[in-house]
């Protein structure tokens, strides 16, 4: 298809499920308070993963970056997950 | 400026710089290899706030975001900081 087989990124972005409760956002809100940044009505959290293949096509990097979530980045319990490839 | 003050939100997205060594992808590229991923070249991470502010302009909450970075979230020495306003 003309797709170049060259460093292909791919973001895997994990965040928690609505619902379950995020001690850490809880945590920062908190602090932001005594910090005197009462402001901010919530806070919500995510881990970000940067996958990096080369020589692959970015169709192929999206798959093994799903086998990477399924195996090891996020529970399907609590998680909520976005992949985005990223190309170059 | 026409500009609501409705709810706003603010993306912190703080990773390592270059350079400062990073156990928690050391680990995952580890791992995905002993899971049988082992086309991953190499992992990145970050950490990604999203802070929620009602009633106050896109600007101030910015400012706002900074301030809380500054104070609370991020680390000069050794992060790298992207602050996105989202909008609604």
């Amino acid at each position: 298809m003309g797709e170049r087989a060259r460093r292909v990124r791919v973001e895997v972005r994990v965040e928690l499920k609505p619902g379950i409760m995020d001690a850490e956002s809880e945590s920062i809100q908190k602090s932001l308070r005594l910090l005197d940044v009462p402001e901010v009505e919530s806070v919500s959290t995510a881990r970000v993963y940067t996958l990096s293949f080369e020589g692959i096509p970015r169709q192929k990097a999206k798959a093994l970056a799903e086998r990477a979530v399924d195996r090891l980045l996020a529970n399907p319990v609590i998680h909520r997950v976005t992949i985005t490839t990223l190309g170059d």
